[in-house]
């Protein structure tokens, strides 16, 4: 156990797997907590309060962020998104580890607040592997992909602002590799000052 | 794969182990090779020439000196042991990690010579039990002991200095948390720009 807990950032163009990946890690990790957001979007048949988001009206989340609740929004589609900021810190310090999923600008903030943080930016194999898992996905129009490829390939230029990249060809391996990753970084020196001073602790 | 091999740098207090983990990481990572070091002293029963050491005359071992063969060097009890470059730099060239044995003056010559490298140190749980390993395992009087303890005491002030510490309690865990690191390492975002660039190839 490491002194604190971790602040996982994941982030990763549409149709990367991002939510797949996060799924498995997260059953295989009993000391990982994911993050829920609150969003003011309708709720979509399948989702659950609490599970994906927390569904809030905009009245509730307006009045969220005048309390400054919250350590990144942002609007898309005319609906708000937003971390909230009490129950990470909770949870970090309870010493468990946090992942947000997050997109690339809401990533760049909390590497501001949380300079301790780990980012890992989640690949395609490639950009023709996206583009088809995109065209496979979803029934948008030529243009509206073109559109979603675009974003894409924007935000996987700023992968190189992540501290690690795992590419997502193979499901098992991706969810392998993240918890690899997370494994490895409770055994930063770093993060262990006090379990170090411990083991030297006998006279 | 990464851009470039790693080069590993394990290290710990003599009786904690690190032979035994390094034997299953070895095992158990197929892309990993452990440098074997030249020294001057007696081949023991059981050990074998190229496996644990390759046994060379003084001679011989000045003569590379001389050649500037060597990444590091030092003598103890009148025996000369170094960690030869060439076929280290090999096997990095080739993308294959490589992992080095070896003791914290060693390890600070090698972090200045490859500052990319990754450094571990392998602790006891608890200084007791590392004092119960020592006299376990070894035929010296008290004086003796005491002295190793003091060395490993000395030694595990510095383990600091890695960028990793793994507490060796459970066999399997230690090389389990070793292989963790090995395999993070490898998605760092600086050792994946090559990478990055062939996923983002294509028009």
């Amino acid at each position: 156990m490491p002194d604190k807990g971790l602040l996982i950032i994941l982030s990763g163009p549409s149709g990367v797997g991002k939510d797949t990946v996060l799924d498995y890690v997260n059953s295989e990790n009993e000391n990982i907590n994911v993050s829920i957001s609150l969003t003011t979007r309708t709720m979509r048949d399948g989702e659950e309060n609490g599970l994906n988001y927390y569904f809030v009206t905009r009245e509730y989340f307006e009045r969220k962020l005048n309390e400054d609740a919250f350590l990144e929004f942002a609007e898309y589609g005319g609906n708000l998104y937003g971390t909230p900021k009490a129950p990470v810190d909770d949870m970090l310090n309870k010493g468990r580890n946090v992942i947000l999923k997050i997109e690339v600008q809401g990533a760049e903030k909390i590497r501001k607040l949380y300079p301790d943080c780990v980012s890992i930016f989640i690949l395609p194999p490639s950009l023709a592997v996206l583009e088809n898992r995109l065209r496979g996905r979803c029934s948008d129009d030529e243009e509206s992909i073109q559109q979603r490829l675009l974003i894409a390939k924007e935000e996987m230029k700023r992968s190189l602002e992540y501290d690690y990249v795992v590419i997502n060809d193979d499901l098992k391996k991706a969810v392998g590799d993240v918890v690899s990753i997370i494994a490895a970084e409770e055994f930063k020196t770093s993060r262990n000052k006090n379990k170090i001073r411990e083991v030297m602790n006998y006279e």
